[in-house]
């Protein structure tokens, strides 16, 4: 359908939506939609695809609709607050390819606010950029689903196929948002996800398993500090050892081939501790979070395996730790890798919709993250493009995305959209 | 008056009191009197002593009263429930010298209660020791106070001269409590603290410092942590660096000639760190807090001077922290160390006093730990005898003190408040 597409009509009605997507994304970064408080985004959400003539499924998730699947990962939160939001649309007459448009509502904490140079949840435009933590991961690509439909409608046109808008949850931490719309049944021939990869399809990208290291030590007055054995002390050479298994599984050796170029895929990251309750008191315990990442050909099974391992051998060449040794927990991510394959036809149309817009080939890469395209291409059988704009500081202070990019972004959304899905004229 | 003393029947008395002297410790070791929350074990300190016919004064800690003077340790939390409690007997004629009995109310927090065989705050008696949080640290020593009293009541007596019974909060993390005494004028010719030294006593007690080492990292997503710096990960080169100066502190070139003999005089302790907030952002921020000893010799000042410049120099050849240097901050413990001199006529009794119950000579030793003894001898000019009972695992899971080792320490004190304040009848 691509030689009949009214090119030219979406790239301008993209354009002409612009300023309200601008406004939809900051108010949408507004709203501080962290792990357990994501409700009041999705129900922004939900009205809006409502407004929209979008058929809105919202549900809470149930961790025992979901446990007992493939990708299912462990959870300690209470999902009281977690609620999905799924928009479809049905063409009258489906004659074209039906497409998930996938983002996720969750974002990380901020830190530390003095290190912001503006509240994080008070997004503000400079120079181009649109600051706030969540602005770029990725309520930014969130709102170009909505927009780049609405582009179409404003040329007098609706996707010729089904279109699931789907607004998840979890995203930060498990997947367990993406992986209750499958429960739930939702399934497409495609699926697509603007996370902010910086305008490159995503090749791979790399699974991600989060642990909890628990150390127990024997706490006595630090006057007789030789005597006990300090917690926080004790995490020390385990951190050393997980650091080597991060070194060698970064070593040419044991890389992905997708991974062949780039230059540290594997990070291992202690993202979180907490240890002892007196400055006087040797430190009776000490926990700490690690997220570790592995390729996409690595099992979960035969990682957690290797990092128990090294955990273990630390443990034993440690005095204390050797007779406590540390309790493992695995709370959050347990993430395979996904490598993007079978989706041919899909990259062609999408390359061409680049192309289009931006006048230069699309660009792909490994990424060392991971998103919720793996549930779609492992779980579902359905390929997932993801591809989304330029964003810098994800996870930092002073999160931006660039506006530009946002719009350029959307227009070969809107493009691709026509062209996968077919039009219809409403 | 020693001769004129009535040894076996004062000792009868203690032992007759003994029963009542348990409970007591019991009752009082139920309050869960942690740091901001002394308040209704001080209560119940004031009741008692006005119940056995002493003139309570009770008050609230203000830091404006005391930020000025010697031994003040800064403190940033709330002294809303910060109260001291002195129980005065006045004689009808003073003939004898004056004396002041303290001891602490505040108990150290109690850790992973799961680590204790039973509640700390339920304390129980098994094989003669009694087990809970602060049974030993010090509540046995404090009710040791108000029985050896009421011991020599007991027997027709009371001391001819003022004592004074101070139940003090704070000494646990700044010794402000007893500086508060000083501040409000109490004074006599001799301070004694039965804290749980193992029937010895302390020649020496080490100076102790708290500080608080807060690292601000600057945060990026996991996937990209080679360019994120980790504030954990940035503590531990300056936590090395720290116990290089412990080394050096314990040094034979260093040491106060008190603690020749002691293995391992100074302690560095890492009591608490926290850091970060989500295992996939690299982290932010750690701030971990340190207490370190110092020699009676060694001046408070020199030694923050030394321990800011390892840290300094810890953090100018770690590529982060040379950019962003860590912050020090001092909350809690400016303590000097102190070293027992000039009291040879209040030893000699203590001696006389400890063999008569004993039957072996009183032992002395320098302490690694600190005690509110410094701000009498200190600041006072007033002798401070630091002398208690056998107490295990102080700071620790299942806190305990001997009771056989409480009772005989109950005589020795009673003894030898008779010999020093003399008796009269009542």
């Amino acid at each position: 359908m691509s030689g009949t597409l009214p090119t030219a009509e979406i790239m301008k009605a993209v354009d002409a939506g612009f300023d309200a997507q601008c406004d939809f994304t900051a108010e949408l970064t507004c709203f501080p939609s962290t792990r357990g408080a994501e409700q009041t985004a999705q129900d922004f959400m939900a009205r809006e695809m409502r407004d929209r003539g979008l058929a809105v499924d919202r549900w809470k998730i149930e961790v025992d609709d979901i446990a007992h699947l493939p990708g299912f990962s462990p959870v300690h939160v209470s999902y009281e607050n977690a609620w999905n939001v799924v928009g479809t649309h049905r063409p009258r007459g489906a004659t074209g390819k039906s497409l998930i448009l996938n983002g996720h509502i969750d974002v990380v904490p901020v830190g530390p606010l003095d290190m912001w140079d503006r509240p994080p949840f008070d997004p503000h435009v400079d120079d181009g950029w649109m600051y706030g933590r969540g602005a770029g991961d990725m309520k930014a690509g969130l709102a170009a689903c909505v927009f780049a439909l609405d582009a179409l409608k404003r040329t007098g046109h609706a996707p010729a196929a089904e279109v699931y808008v789907q607004s998840v949850v979890e995203e930060e931490c498990t997947g367990n948002g993406a992986l209750a719309c499958l429960q739930r049944g939702y399934r497409a021939d495609l699926a697509m996800i603007p996370e902010p990869m910086g305008e490159k399809l995503i090749r791979a990208q790399i699974g991600v398993i989060w642990f909890q290291v628990k150390i127990a030590g024997y706490p006595v007055h630090v006057a007789d500090a030789g005597a006990g054995a300090n917690a926080i002390e004790a995490a020390m050479p385990i951190i050393e050892a997980l650091h080597r298994l991060e070194a060698d599984w970064n070593s040419a050796g044991r890389r992905h081939p997708a991974y062949a170029g780039v230059e540290h895929p594997i990070n291992l990251n202690i993202g979180r501790i907490q240890g002892g309750d007196w400055p006087s008191s040797v430190p009776a315990w000490c926990v700490f979070d690690v997220r570790v990442a592995i390729f996409p050909d690595q099992p979960l099974d035969e990682a957690r395996a290797e990092i128990e391992a090294v955990i273990r051998e630390a443990a034993r060449n440690n005095r204390f730790l050797a007779n406590s040794p540390p309790e493992i927990a695995y709370h959050g991510f347990l993430a395979e890798g996904y490598e993007l394959k079978g989706a041919e036809a899909a990259e062609a149309k999408l390359g061409h919709a680049h192309r289009t817009v931006y006048g230069e080939p699309l660009r792909e890469v490994a990424t060392t993250a991971t998103t919720d395209a793996r549930f779609f291409g492992l779980y579902a059988d359905t390929p997932a493009l993801v591809y989304g704009p330029v964003s810098e500081n994800i996870h930092g202070f002073n999160e931006r995305v660039n506006l530009e990019s946002v719009r350029r972004n959307t227009q070969a959304m809107a493009l691709f959209i026509a062209d996968w899905c077919g039009l219809e004229k409403i």
